[in-house]
């Protein structure tokens, strides 16, 4: 047995089949009763979760059969944060679209970068992406449709993180690239049942395979409909971006004959499910958060591109109606931070702001912070239908957890808790990331790849992506070179 | 002569007379030709900026004058920023407000916390929160009226800021603590002109004192026009919370006897002058964007603070009328991030997103990058009155300036330099900090005071001081001891 008592989160690396004891912590389980142990500890077996309480019960019951006994000297640890909807493909873009009208954005910037990727890029750009979601204590997330899913999955298992890989699917719309080409509808469900059949439930059970909406006006009703008995027939889930915008719900007004949006179009065609998680759905009247409440569609809500893009998400709404709300960052060319810690903390503010609207004043009681943190954790798990063995640190879940460091000029003085984790936490205060049991990062190292190769990798095949897309930024300022 | 080339910003540390390169820089200088030298050099004489150009050149004509070369390996070399609105007496009361109504938020939090102050306590909250504004990058910043000025100068002497400090000042109002009573109104005046006698322009200049107004609803007429003729006297600049809230509108509708709300009061009592610092100012009606804007008077937007509290700034109105619009942090409990980094990417999202109310959807093109990154330079050197001495690399200009390594997973690929500064940009990157020609941070390392021990002082007695004032927070979730 390896005593380890040295400062962070140190042991257990490597080890196939080991258990682990994390003791002297403030334990926040987010489990139903929201239990929060003041001097806590987790038994860890392989991959899950044997025991969790008191540090002094904990090590009593377990010391003897531990192969590691870390002691976190009273830092956090949380359950590992769901991501429920971000474009790692888009990484490598960060920056190439700020400040544009929507129609740029989308025609000159996004649609050209994405349609001149390569396997080899995206799988780069998953790495790149993937290394800010883990300093950001990430250990899950939703992929909201991208290129080229296998270079993804290539990343995510080197990674080690767990995620739900998702292709970017379009069989109609206007405007798209020549070199994309509209690819049919039988095409489109084709391309993912290979994708489900070579990466579900591959690299230890982290990675699934889930089927891709890209949006309404781009698919025909024998895609939507295709889709979703797809989905049942794999047990698998459904990602899809929803009511982005007003011009998205006046087109399918008129061209799916409605009388207002898209969510009343899907549930027209009985296209709302549980296994349904709906991506920004920023434009929904009452009537329409009605029925994703009745069929159980989840919401992944994206603060900060719903700030530069869409609009107010109607989130107070939806959680009063029992919608599982979750957070997502979306991709790097919508926010430019990729960082769920700062998207809580966005969602907050936003989300009180909007009340003026409502009310006169804003609401500093809309949103608290034990909400916040339900909607990176549980909720997030919901989301991305894996909460029968993540979002909560419970006996039988999944070992995904982060260890977080309050004792900094960042987050003292620490009178409530939650709030700070919340309100003044940052991706600084992240220290260590376990996924599945192993860790993925410790002491602020990410553990699988070397940070600095990613760094490079990304700059060059960025650069050369940028180039054979055509793209050319304009100067803001006067460079003397 | 000695050459120092190592990574980060090494060297100068200490040398009461030292000149000193630093070379092989993306300098962004932030003048009004808005000038980035791709390769550039900056030459400091004591705690002045000497020349500004290309690397080249001023290693050519000035390698032989320096005591210091310093490479800074391609990172960036900005202007230290601006913090134009901070409580630095309220850091010792982060998270003690968080999530409730704005009369207990004033009332049963805030008031007791601020009237059971001491001097040593501010001191220390000074120095806690000194250290996270040096982490981000600030080397100047607005003390908004607060809680022992002598207690707040030591800490900035110490830290190595320029500040300029300001006594929470209020002759009158309701529902104050008694312990504090009221101040006659010659008290209020009589009391900021002997802290300007002995503070003013002290710390090697890097003090200034400036008169405060908490706000209209606790001030005098007489109060009003006997600070505006002292600051006229004392050629100093007043700072002043206005329009805060619907609520403050009415008040002053009724009490003052005018149509709309403070602007409009301040204006007919010819208050509005050059030298009003404004923070928040959100309520104000075109007429009074106007009377701003007529009179030069500053406005400090507070964007999380206001989206918790207060509502949406006009801010793209303010700037279109030529008003000089800055950033500023707000109080800890008011936040609680004190980071003018993440207020840069805050006031970005949250003004185009206030588009959706004027034109029906956001405007991705609202408040630009460049526009942000001149809101926390030369916008907030012209909002403290300083812009003769900083907020831009000018020659002649104080060496006030910050280094950012901007080759992290958190800023790459870099497309657009200036756009990843304001919306990638994390207080990671920031790694050293230089006020006034000496570095006050390198390498991430707080140089004038021991990080640790302020951590642990804060700690202690932000304690006592909330056990003192009787403050006690419910518990959020089910705490097990």
């Amino acid at each position: 047995m390896e005593t380890n008592s040295s400062g962070g989160a140190g042991g257990g690396l490597g080890s196939e089949s080991s258990t682990m004891i994390l003791h002297n912590a403030v334990v926040v389980t987010m489990d139903s009763d929201c239990r929060v142990f003041q001097n806590g500890a987790v038994f860890i077996d392989i991959d899950k979760i044997k025991a969790i309480g008191q540090s002094r019960d904990i090590l009593q019951r377990f010391s003897h059969f531990a192969h590691h006994i870390l002691d976190l000297h009273g830092q956090i640890l949380l359950p590992g944060f769901v991501n429920t909807h971000v474009h790692t493909s888009q990484q490598l873009g960060r920056g190439i679209a700020d400040d544009v009208d929507l129609m740029t954005w989308l025609h000159h910037r996004i649609w050209p970068y994405e349609s001149n990727m390569t396997e080899e890029d995206s799988y780069i750009s998953t790495l790149l992406c993937g290394v800010e979601l883990i300093h950001s204590g990430v250990t899950c997330f939703a992929e909201a449709g991208g290129q080229h899913v296998t270079g993804m999955a290539r990343a995510v298992e080197l990674l080690g993180l767990r995620a739900c890989l998702t292709e970017s699917i379009m069989d109609s719309g206007d405007g798209l690239p020549p070199s994309w080409g509209i690819r049919t509808t039988d095409e489109c469900l084709q391309s993912q049942k290979k994708l489900y059949e070579k990466h579900n439930n591959t690299a230890d059970g982290r990675i699934r395979i889930w089927l891709g909406i890209r949006q309404v006006m781009n698919s025909t009703d024998r895609l939507l409909l295709g889709t979703r008995d797809a989905a049942r027939e794999l047990k698998t889930g459904i990602h899809m971006h929803v009511a982005e915008i007003p011009y998205e719900n006046q087109v399918v007004m008129e061209t799916r004959k409605v009388d207002h949006g898209t969510v009343t179009f899907l549930d027209k065609i009985d296209f709302l499910q549980e296994n349904l998680l709906a991506a920004h759905t920023v434009w929904v009247n009452d009537t329409e958060i009605g029925f994703l409440s009745r069929s159980g569609v989840k919401v992944s809500h994206c603060p900060a591109s719903a700030m530069r893009m869409l609009g107010f998400a109607r989130i107070r709404e939806m959680l009063n109606a029992g919608i599982t709300v979750s957070l997502g960052t979306d991709g790097a060319p919508s926010n430019n931070r990729m960082s769920i810690v700062d998207e809580m903390y966005l969602a907050s503010l936003i989300n009180k702001g909007r009340e003026v609207y409502a009310k006169g004043t804003t609401d500093p009681t809309a949103l608290p912070a034990e909400t916040l943190l339900k909607m990176v954790t549980i909720n997030g798990a919901k989301s991305v239908l894996w909460d029968n063995e993540i979002g909560s640190l419970e006996i039988g879940k999944k070992a995904d957890m982060v260890v977080i460091n309050p004792f900094s000029w960042s987050m003292v003085p620490i009178h409530d808790c939650i709030s700070n984790l919340v309100y003044c936490m940052r991706t600084e205060n992240i220290v260590s990331v376990m996924c599945n049991g192993r860790w993925i990062m410790r002491d602020k190292k990410i553990l699988n790849v070397d940070e600095e190769e990613v760094i490079s990798l990304a700059k060059e095949a960025s650069s050369k992506l940028l180039r054979r897309a055509g793209i050319k930024l304009p100067s803001r300022m006067n460079v003397i070179p």
